[in-house]
């Protein structure tokens, strides 16, 4: 993802900005949250919102605190998602999960914390109006929440080691992960002050993107090798997890995916060129092979 | 707290608008929330919230989605502070803690749950304008985190088992319990669009009476009995958490609370007969027996 070197450096920049310094009393927690949020993550729901802001000519330093924001909660979400309790995973991004270095109440901690702190980041460092805060606020809230993602890991959880289901199986995608996809290019566009009608062609975008980027997820958590993915692969299987490859087989997993991927490019067609940057993160995003 | 069951009941007939069905899917998630939001809490500080917008004439159905935000988020706080990693409480509030309910991935993710949907509250339940609505998000988000109330249970944590030492119990009670009473009354404050001395003079109030509250709360943990506080009395010492009678005595506990009472008072004088209910309510507070 070279292309997207200088956005990554920003975002981290961003992030090291909106987090209080490690040496701030009391320090295990800002140690413990720092230690998942610069992990070495791709910074894909960052860049999917700057790329979507570019189609608006939103300058990235008026979006990074949304940008930012997405990514502390993502952050949370995986230090929640490892633990004992949960997935039960000591690895993350090929080092430590955050409870094998900082203990299980740090950890669970962290996570809180992330969550409140891109609250706080969204109420204190937006530079838009109010108005557009609320509403950053609203579909980042709603996003995250019972609705969004928490629904998807609530079903992704009672759902483990039983039959998989299609239904189910597309539920937990689209909340799990689809909901955070799609609030980056909702934001981008709201930030935007996009027509409701462009809020609409990009959500169709966002949430076949999201699938896409979902079943390449699963795909690879087959096929990868745990060095490139920095995790541990066939963890899905051992857990005896649902997934598009369980339920549909790789061949025709992988064509769910590139038609998908086929689908959210047309619903791109509208905004020409100013959509370049989003089209090019996103088939980067879904070709990638870590 | 006989005064104030109508506002308690208008507070739970909010609560109950501001979280979904207990029959939304997935229900388990919605049913561990509830569980725990509908356990019988006292509602101190929505009532807080309440009193303090009574002295600015806000209206208490227009307070009520900050008043109840606030409450979700104590609520997260309790029930992940229940969880085996932090305290391990079996009871709360006289009844098995969420987590021995509903098991532990589940009360960590209801945890999550309401910390989002205090958010979510706060954002699309409001009917002030969009900057009070930002403001209060940016009092709640400082208050619920690393330099809140988070950072006050990571000191708790760290501390247990550890000398007892006045300033590092000053920093936990000022910021596990204090901020968000602090939070409560700053927020009645700002949605009165109070000026900027009064919400010195409020802050003050609520620095003073948070305090005084956490004392009693140490004090009845050493005298109260386990029925009337529906939780384990006693604990505290087991545990060798620092309070202020380890630290000081019961008696100079006691005293100091009452100090601070007083001072608390006398910074609601400039308000004069429009601070009654608050006045009363944080009466109520700290002469409580359980």
């Amino acid at each position: 993802m070279s292309t997207w070197e200088q956005d990554i450096n920003d975002i981290n920049t961003a992030l090291e900005r909106f987090l209080p310094a490690a040496t701030t009393f009391p320090t295990e927690i800002h140690r413990a949250v720092r230690y998942s949020v610069f992990a070495g993550g791709k910074r894909l729901r960052p860049l999917l919102t700057l790329a979507t802001a570019d189609i608006f000519a939103v300058g990235h330093q008026e979006a990074m605190p949304t940008a930012c924001a997405i990514e502390m909660i993502h952050t949370y979400s995986l230090i929640h998602d490892d633990l004992p309790a949960l997935d039960n995973d000591d690895y993350r991004r090929g080092r430590p999960s955050n409870h094998k270095v900082f203990g299980e109440a740090m950890a669970i901690l962290a996570g809180d914390a992330l969550l409140t702190q891109a609250f706080a980041t969204l109420a204190t460092e937006s530079s838009f109006p109010a108005a557009v805060v609320v509403a950053l606020q609203q579909e980042l809230s709603r996003a995250a929440g019972m609705a969004g993602m928490i629904g998807g890991q609530v079903v992704d959880i009672i759902s483990e080691g039983k039959p998989v289901n299609a239904d189910i199986l597309d539920y937990i995608h689209q909340h799990k992960t689809g909901a955070l996809f799609t609030c980056c290019i909702r934001s981008g566009a709201i930030m935007g002050a996009a027509s409701v009608a462009d809020v609409a062609a990009l959500t169709q975008f966002a949430e076949k993107i999201g699938l896409a980027f979902q079943i390449v997820d699963d795909i690879l958590d087959i096929t990868g090798d745990d060095t490139t993915l920095g995790k541990k692969t066939g963890s899905d299987v051992s857990k005896q997890k649902m997934t598009y490859p369980a339920l549909y087989g790789l061949e025709k997993a992988q064509q769910k995916a590139d038609l998908l991927l086929t689908e959210a490019f047309a619903a791109l067609q509208p905004f020409g060129e100013a959509a370049t940057n989003l089209t090019q993160l996103a088939q980067t995003l879904v070709k990638r092979n870590s």
